[in-house]
């Protein structure tokens, strides 16, 4: 370790230095501004209970399927590293991590390892297995202190607004404890995510729908009754703050049937008789109606449609989800999305967020029609796609069709709390640096590209996502 | 407004200085050279008549749908736009631009317009709202003069060629009374574009074959009497200039059928009486006989592929098509096309450019066609593609396995009409940048990169389209 | 010819001087590095036999389909480039090419073409039809020296082991007589290539399955006797030095199916009654079983997806495979291997490389799958992508998810021999322009580039294929 100054002032920017330069100037206006993360899964809970992390590797490795992921493809098993029921040691982790650390080369955790480790440890340089111990120690160290208790970091952190992703049951006691507790200098937002719910293949659908509908308190179990169950937790979540509904799917296919339609095949999710085109039907209308209600409660609609989730059978049997092996697929989202924006795409009401892993999309599909429908925005790099390569191919994709107001600003969308500060700061720094490129080729004037860095950071998610 | 030299010489050049002094050597060559527009959709009838453009909106805005869909996506109703029967005040229409100015920062549009004020106007710097009134009544000015008239302009283009796009039941004589007329410095070439012809599930279908049934002068309905029909109208548009048919289609799909199940297809359609299956069928069997055509004629065949149009059924039937809503959908051309290029792939008579808004078409499958196949050419990038940015991927896409010479050249393919300067002048520029890249890199001799750069704007498009 | 110094110590690195200081700081340390090659199609006979190449067309034109399909492209007949059965004129070929060599320009076989003629024959610069018989003359005398023996040719170039393609039915004696021969400097060994025997609806399928039943030495034909005859000849290719199987197919599908199934299927084909679909489940139950054995004895196992082979049956039917109209074909992976994977994907003993010629599957599924999967590695860029564009683009792609650990290092994949110096020379390049650029733009140390450009040449090569 201790080669190279990672934390350079002029990282991630483009090399060539007028180009640079434009860069730096623009950076430099939004680089204090506090944090929007309006979707996210940092648990409120944890936020709340402000209990010490529990060790470096718990930190920055074992709940970090980004990072495990590239250690299981190089032939760590989970196991080793504390996944599912088992115990590991976090010292043990925490070396073979380090000697591994070149693996991670070129990735992005790698970038946000390193700035984690250099700006909240004074870690710089390569990791190294030599030096494991040492690193362990001192960031075991900083760990036991108060300054890195959760809360403490989140206001350190100058985060405005973070939102969290729950359980549309959840009760959100938590949520109301960080909102009475006056401890942060920010808010903690609910988001209402229903997929278990209206997911008919799913194998926990009926026993889902059956909980759902009970806390509606209707003895009903009609169609009629499942949305009206859907509306009244939409509504306590709205009550807790809550900006956004969000969905997660495979193919982000809408369906557009009549109510008796929907009954009958809603009745036979229920009896777990429906095919496989019967659920997907079913699946489309819930997504459909998922709109109508935000076109009616005002809840930001987000979908992150394309990735096949657990593809690996045996790890999700003995570690379970969120281990690493969820894989995009192909998604379209011109014809799929079609019944959805034919009845509410211009609707004023609606803000729609499109986050795709399929990267053919983003100048073909999302760009068009985010170009033209009011309602429509373009996600910003998601998952595998948020690195600094990729957000500049998304940039080049989708600005010259949609401009810049047609994108969401900035969205983490981490469980890795601490890479929060990051990843917010390296997207400011990738969107300083493609502006500058415009800049410099004389496609848009600094006083424009002036303004939008500091919208795209403020005023652009605040608009988006309601704020 | 008025704040940064957007006119800069150097502007859409790589910002790398050693590269750059390499694309300007390289524009210079081309910067001059006249124009040659082999398609788009400035029509023959306002060049015959060379009426006055109406006011500054109607140029610049509304007949736009590239820049009234990017209002709209932003809130602006399409009644405030003026499109469909609305009525707007152009004034009116032109302050709610130049107040959203920022909003087209980074599209091809606002490159485009930016270009336009400075170079016909003398309007510099951004729009603004406290300006409006101010560039509209310069710009209005302008309009009112003898230079601003249609042909004037077409002339101080320095246009060689310009195509139209018409139906194929168009008298043509606009074109005739340009060509006669002898006002215009270039000349005024029709073009085929049969689509309403030859879709059997376009709704008009019916009773545009009755038509084009009627003008061959036969009572006979069958299949081989409608083709005699094309061929006919076709003859007439080689007799006033046309060079290339066009063809529109949501998929390149081709069918080479017999003409025993052609015929039965044709009066199944003519009934209305085919199912989805069979009018692909039908569809594509058309579109094979327009190849046939292009074989025996020497018509150059143009197919623009993968959008679906009209996406937004409430905006269509409120205020007709080409109203921005036309949005990509993914592209097959390998399997779709290869019934055609069986036939006639090998055929020297036959060009056939194909053009996509999937660009991941662009590595995979058009330029291994145009790789091998004598016929096949690549359309430079259209529509949401043709935009700095996207211009380098399709060339960085393409050339490695096609070259240049297997590429279309430019084609504007615009309806309006002043930007037709700048964006050539764009292509030029770009295509000056990428050969740069090349030079600098070892990969092209400059030698190369100056013979290239002056083919790509004369000898390409004049052997690709025939001219 | 001779304006251009195109062996520029600098070529394919990027302009910028900073980043191309550092590039060539990391180049310099892999420029003189063995070459491993472990996918490719030099035939083990030609280096036995140690013949002189028969002259320039022959050598550099006549055999590369990557050569004759852009002259094809350009309109010169397959016939006039000795294709078939056809006989050309070597020297006319020749002129021919030199007269249209700017046809070229931009390509990788232009590339390829200028470095092998500059560094291997002294000629530099532009080739012109006038200069044709000037050049003819130079590499003619070059051909008939001792230095340009095959296997002078082959040490020369510095190969430390190559690999070749193999009928599974090959004896094998060039390899062995090679080996034995101790005239080589490195290692040649042969990689299983089953296609012929594992497509049901191959034509030749049932007479290829009865000569590998018949090897096996057993009157039965079972579908387990097909296996065994498989395993038999794996096990003659590991006696003989092989590494690797590998398989084309247009669709990586796999299927799992029982033993009935498969007996009833297999069966079926020899019979030749399967439909489309049952072809298709045997054929992906065959790749499922190849995996299966590279489990079992350690060939890895490398998977060319998505190519649709002799798009042109007229130029087929005339000319044969290989003559440069194979195109390709969308790619889905993710659903496709998952049964494989499922099986297979975290066997220790399992190396799985992926190649992909449709580049939107490389950040979709190619580098999640290598980034969770034990067993899995993504390909180089391969055929149309073996170019500097498209490899800067596979790299920027592949990296920030999967690292550069998970991918294979460079594979050459070609069958003119005498440009594998400097395509192995060009990935170097190329490579260490995209760690410069990532070092500049302060997402690796210098310390790390150091190390990976190194691995890239050497150590990962060696692990992937088992070297």
């Amino acid at each position: 370790m201790r080669t190279q100054p990672f934390n350079d002032a002029h990282r991630l920017f483009p090399s060539e230095p007028g180009t640079r330069a434009i860069a730096s100037d623009l950076y430099d206006r939004v680089a204090e501004l506090p944090i929007l993360s309006p979707h996210g899964h940092v648990e409120a809970r944890a936020l709340a209970e402000n209990r010490p992390f529990a060790n470096p590797a718990e930190l920055l490795i074992l709940k970090d399927h980004y990072v495990t992921r590239v250690m299981h493809s190089r032939g760590v098993g989970l196991s080793e590293l504390g996944q599912g029921d088992e115990v590991s040691d976090p010292r043990a982790v925490w070396r073979l991590f380090c000697e591994r650390w070149h693996e991670f080369t070129g990735t992005a955790s790698s970038y946000w390892l390193t700035q984690e480790l250099s700006q909240q440890f004074g870690i710089s340089g390569e990791l190294t297995g030599a030096d494991a111990d040492v690193t362990y120690d001192i960031i075991e160290a900083a760990l036991a202190s108060a300054e890195f208790l959760p809360q403490a970091l989140f206001n350190s952190f100058n985060i405005s607004a973070l939102a969290t992703t729950d359980d549309p049951l959840d009760s959100l006691e938590y949520h109301a404890a960080l909102r009475d507790g006056g401890q942060l200098a920010g808010a903690v937002l609910p988001t209402f995510r229903p997929d278990a719910y209206i997911d008919p293949a799913s194998p926990d659908f009926v026993s889902n729908a059956k909980r759902l509908l009970g806390v509606a308190g209707h003895n009903s179990t009609t169609f009629s009754s499942f949305l009206y169950a859907m509306r009244v937790r939409r509504d306590h979540f709205i009550a807790h703050g809550a900006v956004s509904a969000d969905h997660g799917v495979v193919e982000p296919f809408t369906a557009d049937i009549d109510s008796n339609e929907a009954e009958r095949l809603f009745q036979g999710a229920m009896r777990c008789e429906l095919d496989v085109s019967q659920a997907r039907v079913l699946r489309g209308h819930l997504l459909f109606q998922m709109a109508k209600m935000s076109v009616e409660d005002g809840l930001v609609m987000t979908i992150h449609a394309g990735v096949f989730r657990n593809h690996h059978t045996p790890t999700f049997a003995k570690y379970g989800p969120d281990t690493g092996h969820d894989i995009p697929v192909r998604t379209d989202f011109t014809n799929n999305l079609r019944p959805l924006l034919q009845h509410f795409g211009a609707e004023p009401t609606l803000n729609l967020v499109l986050f795709t892993v399929d990267e053919s999309a983003f100048s073909r599909e999302l760009a068009p029609l985010a170009g033209f429908y009011p309602s429509v925005y373009v996600g910003a790099p998601w998952w595998f796609l948020d690195a600094p390569d990729a957000t500049q191919r998304f940039r080049s994709a989708v600005t010259e069709t949609a401009g810049f107001y047609k994108t969401s600003g900035f969205v983490d969308d981490t469980r890795a709390f601490l890479s929060i500060p990051v990843r917010h700061d390296a997207s400011r720094r990738l969107d300083a640096g493609f502006l500058a490129r415009l800049v410099a080729e004389g496609r848009v004037t600094m006083p424009a590209a002036e303004r939008i860095i500091v919208d795209l950071v403020d005023a652009i998610p605040r608009e988006v996502f309601k704020l």
